[in-house]
C-alpha cells in the first residue's frame, strides 16, 4: 500500500462538524490503494473506552487519489478516532496522528475534541440548491427612460463590442426594469437573483462606488428598490446586491477628503496610502484593487471601516429587505472584518446569505465564520475545460468535479454559486464556439449537480460573446425573435426539474461512469430511497452505455429497478443493477426511480 | 518521482504570513524524490506577469516525507505562486492548485490573495524563546502559615502519595511563598512563571473555581498577588495564570443559582443542562468536563459568558497587572469565545500572552485568532520516547522533530510551551527510571530547541515520581541536602547559556545527523552568521562522529571554522565542513562558531 499517498488532518476541509453531534471526516489514499476504509471513534472521556467503528463511503477518485468520507459522533460532542485501511493486496494498516503503522495502537488517535457552534459552517435552509440569475442592471432592462443619462445607447441586439466593454457606457437598464421582468424569471423558475452593484457610481458596472448609502439614479430610487424586492417575495424569488467592500471609487467621500487633506484627514487610516500629495500615475501612491487608480483599496484592518461597511451591510437589509451579500473581491479583505461582518449579519439576519467572490481553492473562507459559499469558479473552470473548451476528457472531469466535492465542507457545496459564466468572464457560448449543444450539456450537469446553479442574463436565451472579460455584458435581448426560445425552454425544463426534486437540490452525489472512449459521464445523486441517474454524452456520436448502480444500490431497493426518463418519459428496468441505455450525441438523460 | 507523495494547500500551516510583505509555504514530497525544489512567484495583478524563482529550503525528513520551505512576498502582499520539483531522476515537475503537471503552465497557481493582519499571527516579541517555570501554589513555598487552613499537611520531602494525589489534601504553599522564593527564580534564570489556578476553589488544584474574582484565601490576597508580580516584574520576570474558562466548579454562584432556579435561572443558558433538578449521578445530567459532576462545563458560544470571561481576563491583567493567560481545556471551547477573548485581551495588552492547553495537533488554534502557542504536548510526547521511554530511536526522533517543525507556523513555534512535564503528568525523572544521565539529555535538547521550554517546580533539583497523572504534585523540597544540587548547577548553566544567545532562542533548526547506530542526535541553531551545534548522545557509549556541516555552511563561513564547546571549553576546527567529536555516553555537547 502506498503509505504516502495517505492523508488526513483534524481541522479544514478534512474534518468539520456536519451537525450539532457529528463531524464529517475525510480520508485520503492512493486511487487503487484500499478496498475498504472505516474509522474507528471513541468519545474523548468515556472510561469504559468503547471503541465503534463506522464503515466510510467512497467520495470518489481523481488521478493519484481516492477519498473517502464518514460522518461520525455522540452526544457530549468529544471525539477521537483514527482509520483503518484495507488494501488490495489483503493488509490492513492504520492511520492517526502519529501516522501509518501497522498496530492500530501506535497510529495515534485524531482528536476532534468539542464540536461547538463558533466551528461550524450554517448555511440558510431557502439557499440550499437554490436557482439564482444574475443581473448586471445597466444592461437588462429599462423600466424607465425618465432616468436614463444623458447619453444613453440604445438597446440594440448587437451593439459594437466596444461599447459594450467600455465601462462608461449606459444602455439605461435599471430597478423598474427588473421589477417589470418579475414575470419573465418567475417563469424561468429562478429562486434568487443576485445583481451586481446598484450604488452610486461613475461607471456602468458601479464598482468604483460613489456613495454606498445612494442607489445610483440612473437605476432608480430607494422606492424602486423596495418595489423590485416586495415584488420578487411575492413570487418566491429572494435577492442579494453585491458589496464592494475591498475598495471603494476615487470619489467617495473619505478618499476624497484624504486627497484634499492628506495625513490631517480622519480617514487617513481608511486607506493605505503612501505619500502625499495622491498622485495617480505612472502609478498610485496609494493601494487600489489591481493597481487601477480609480477603486482604491480600503483597509479593512481599521475597526472605523470594518463598522462603516457593517453598517452598510445591515442598512440595505433593514430599509430595503434584501436577503444578503455577494462580496465583491472577499480574498482581498481582512479576515476579521468578514468575522466582525458575517456575527452583525447573522445575528439580526440569520437567513440572509453571504457569498464571497473568490476564484480559486477558497475552503479558508468557509470555516463558519466568514462565508457561506462562495462565487464557485472552480467549477466553473471544469465545466468550461470539459464541455466547452474540451481540453480534458470525462476521466478527468471526474477527478476535478470528486476534488471539488472534498475541498469545501459540505454546507457550502450545497450553497455554492455554480455559474457558467458572470461579468467578468466571456459568456459560456461564446467559449463553445456558439455550438447550443455544449452549452446544453454544461447546464445540464449544472441543473443536477449539488450547489446553487447561477443562470447569467440572457445565457438562456442564446447570447453570446467573444472571450473578453467584459464582452458578455450586451443588453438583454427582449425582441423574442432574436431570442432562442427553444433553449430557453430547455433551460426552464432543467430548472423546473431541480426545482422539484429534493434528490437534485440536496441529495448526495456519486460518480457512476466516467468513460473515456465515450466521453460520457454518469452519476447518481439519492437522498433516502429516490435515486436520479444523470448520463451526459459529451460526443458527437450515439453511446450504448451499461450503468452498474451496484455501489448506490442501497438507495435504489433491489437490482431490478424501474426507472422513469424525467425529459422524455422513457422506461427502462435495471438488469443486475445495472441500467442499461443509449445516448443520442451530446445528449442528456435524467432517470429516476420515483416517477 | 512518486506524486502522491506531494502535498501542499494555500492554507493552514502550509502557507502562512511570516511578515507583512511575506508568506512562508511549506511543500511536502516523497522522502528520497525531490534534489531541490523552488517557488514560482508573482504579484497577483503585474501586467508584465515577471515571475520570481526562490530556491526552498528543506527543513527535515520523517518516515516517508521531506519537507521544504520557503520565504516569498511582493510589497503589494497579493502572491500567487506554484512549485518546481527537480527530482533524484534527473526530470522536473511542477506542482499548483490543478496539481502535478510536466508542464509548468498546465499545474495552475496557488492563491495567496492578501497578507493581512487578521490573517497573521502576531506573539508577544518578549516571549519568543523565553524560560519558563511552573508552579503549582499550594505545593510550592509556603510564606504565609497564617492562611494556612486548618487540616494542613506537613510540608515533607516524601509525603505520602495518596496524599499528594488527593484533591483535597493542603500543604499551606501561598503566594507570599512564590513571592520569596524569586531570588531563587531569578537564579535560575526563570523569565516567566506559569501559576496553576489561584481563584477560590474547594479543592488543592483550584480548577472547580467558586469565584472568578476572588483570590483563594489559602494563597492570600489581592495584594499579595500584586507583591509577587512585582516583584517578579522587578527581576524580569513575567507571570502567567491559568484560565479555566471551559468549566467552573459546583459551587460557581451561576451554576449554584441553575442548581437552585432551573430554567427560570437568569444563568440557565450559561451551562449545557439537560435535565431539572439537577442530578450528579449516576452520571450528571449536565454537561461536566470529562463527566466529572464537580466541574460543569460552561456554554461559551453564549455572549454573556464571553463578556463575563473576557471581563475576568481583562480584570487581572488590568488589576494584578499579570502578563497573560495559560487557558485550560481550550481545545473544548467555542473558537468564537477565543475570538472575543483574544481581540479584547490584545487591544488593551498587546504584550500579554495567551497559551492553550491543548495535547495534540494544535493547528486550527493557532491561525492569528485564537492563540499565540500551546503548552506543547506533542514536544513532551516525542522527548519522552525518545530520552525516557526509549521506545523510539534518533532517526524516528528527528522524523517526529520535523513533523513538529511543519505542524504550526513559525511565530507559535517561537512560543510553544514545550514542557517536559507539568501537574497533570508524572515527573519525567520517573518515567526515566530515575536515570538522571536521561532527564539532562532531555533538558539539553529542551533549552536548545525552538519555542519556550518549561521547566515543571522541583525537575531541576531531581524531584521523582510515580508515572501517576497527579503524582508530581508533592510539596517542592527546600531541604537542601535532599536537593540534587548537581543537576540544578546544570539546569541553570543551560538556562543560562540559552537566555545569552539568541541563536538559541530565536535561531533556525536544523537536523545535522540522526544516528541509528549510534543514537546520536545533532542539530545546528543559526542566526545570520552565528551557528552552534548541538550534540545529544542518547547511548551508553562512548560515540565518535563527524557532523557535517555543508548544509549549513553559509552560516558559519568556509570549510574550516573554529567552534568552542560551551560547556567545556574546548575548541575543534571542522575539516572539509565536517566537525568531528567524541562524546560520553549521554553527553551533550554545544558547540558554537562565536565564543
Amino acid at each position: 500500500m502506498l503509505k504516502e499517498a495517505i492523508f488526513h488532518r483534524s481541522e479544514s476541509s478534512w474534518a468539520y462538524p456536519i451537525a450539532k453531534e457529528q463531524i464529517r471526516v475525510t480520508l485520503r489514499t492512493g486511487k487503487y490503494d484500499a478496498v475498504r476504509c472505516s474509522v474507528i471513534a471513541r468519545e474523548r472521556y468515556d472510561i469504559q473506552l468503547q471503541e465503534f467503528v463506522t464503515p466510510m463511503e467512497r467520495v470518489g477518485s481523481d488521478q493519484f487519489f481516492t477519498y473517502w468520507s464518514a460522518d461520525i459522533g455522540f452526544p457530549t460532542r468529544r471525539i477521537m478516532y483514527y482509520f483503518a485501511i484495507e488494501g488490495s493486496d489483503g493488509g490492513t494498516i492504520w492511520y492517526g496522528e502519529q501516522g501509518v503503522s501497522s498496530n492500530p495502537g501506535e497510529a495515534g488517535w485524531f482528536q476532534f475534541p468539542m464540536i461547538t457552534s463558533g466551528d461550524t459552517l450554517i448555511v440558510p435552509e431557502w439557499a440550499r440548491g437554490a436557482v439564482a440569475y444574475q443581473i448586471f442592471p445597466d444592461r437588462f432592462a429599462n423600466g424607465d427612460p425618465a432616468n436614463d443619462p444623458a447619453h444613453v445607447s440604445p438597446w440594440e441586439v448587437n451593439p459594437p463590442k466596444e461599447l459594450v466593454a467600455y465601462p462608461y457606457t449606459s444602455f439605461g437598464g435599471d430597478l423598474k426594469g427588473i421589477t417589470a421582468k418579475l414575470p419573465y424569471l418567475a417563469d424561468l423558475g429562478v429562486e434568487l437573483i443576485y445583481l451586481t452593484p446598484i450604488f452610486e457610481s461613475p461607471s456602468a458596472h458601479k464598482y468604483d462606488i460613489r456613495d454606498y448609502y445612494k442607489i445610483d439614479p440612473q437605476f432608480g430610487t430607494m422606492e424602486d428598490l423596495r418595489c423590485l424586492v416586495d415584488g420578487a417575495h411575492a413570487r418566491g424569488i429572494r435577492i442579494i446586491l453585491d458589496g464592494v467592500f475591498n475598495h471603494c471609487g476615487f470619489e467617495f467621500g473619505p478618499f476624497q477628503d484624504v486627497v484634499a487633506n492628506g495625513p490631517s484627514s480622519p480617514y487617513w487610516d481608511w486607506f493605505h496610502v503612501h505619500g502625499y500629495p495622491i498622485v495617480t500615475e505612472p502609478v498610485p501612491n496609494y493601494e487600489a484593487w489591481a493597481f487601477t487608480p480609480l477603486v482604491p483599496r480600503l483597509n479593512t484592518t481599521n475597526p472605523e471601516v470594518v463598522k462603516y461597511f457593517t453598517a452598510v451591510g445591515l442598512y440595505w437589509l433593514r430599509e430595503a429587505g434584501i436577503d444578503g451579500w455577494r462580496l465583491d473581491t472577499a480574498n482581498e479583505c481582512d479576515p476579521n472584518f468578514w468575522r466582525f461582518f458575517r456575527r452583525a449579519i447573522k445575528k439580526e439576519f440569520p437567513d440572509a446569505i453571504l457569498m464571497g467572490e473568490v476564484w480559486h481553492d477558497a475552503n479558508r473562507w468557509l470555516g463558519g465564520d466568514q462565508f457561506d459559499c462562495v462565487m464557485n469558479y472552480v467549477f466553473r473552470d471544469s465545466v468550461l475545460d470539459f464541455f466547452a473548451k474540451r481540453t480534458i476528457d470525462a476521466v478527468e472531469f471526474d477527478g476535478r468535479v470528486t476534488r471539488m466535492l472534498v475541498m469545501y465542507r459540505r454546507q457550502a457545496q450545497e450553497v455554492n454559486l455554480n455559474l457558467l459564466g458572470s461579468h467578468d468572464t466571456g459568456r459560456f457560448l461564446g467559449f463553445c464556439q456558439d455550438r447550443k449543444e455544449l452549452l446544453k450539456l454544461a447546464v445540464a450537469f449544472q441543473m443536477t449537480f449539488l450547489g446553487m446553479p447561477l443562470i447569467y442574463y440572457g445565457d438562456e436565451i442564446g447570447m453570446t460573446s467573444d472571450g473578453g472579460l467584459e464582452d458578455g455584458r450586451a443588453p438583454m435581448i427582449w425582441d423574442e425573435a432574436a431570442q432562442d426560445k427553444e433553449l430557453r425552454r430547455y433551460v426552464a425544463q432543467l430548472v423546473k426539474l431541480r426545482r422539484q426534486s429534493p434528490v437534485l437540490r440536496i441529495g448526495e452525489f456519486r460518480t457512476l461512469l466516467a468513460g473515456s472512449c465515450t466521453n460520457t459521464y454518469a452519476f447518481a445523486r439519492y437522498l433516502d430511497d429516490r435515486i436520479m441517474v444523470v448520463v451526459l454524452n459529451n460526443s458527437g456520436e450515439d453511446v450504448d452505455v451499461a450503468i452498474d448502480l451496484t455501489a448506490v444500490s442501497r438507495h435504489c431497493q433491489g437490482i431490478e429497478v424501474s426507472f422513469l426518463e424525467l425529459l422524455t418519459g422513457a422506461h427502462r428496468t435495471t438488469v443486475q443493477s445495472q441500467l442499461q441505455v443509449r445516448v443520442e450525441p451530446y445528449g442528456v438523460q435524467i432517470w429516476s426511480n420515483h416517477s
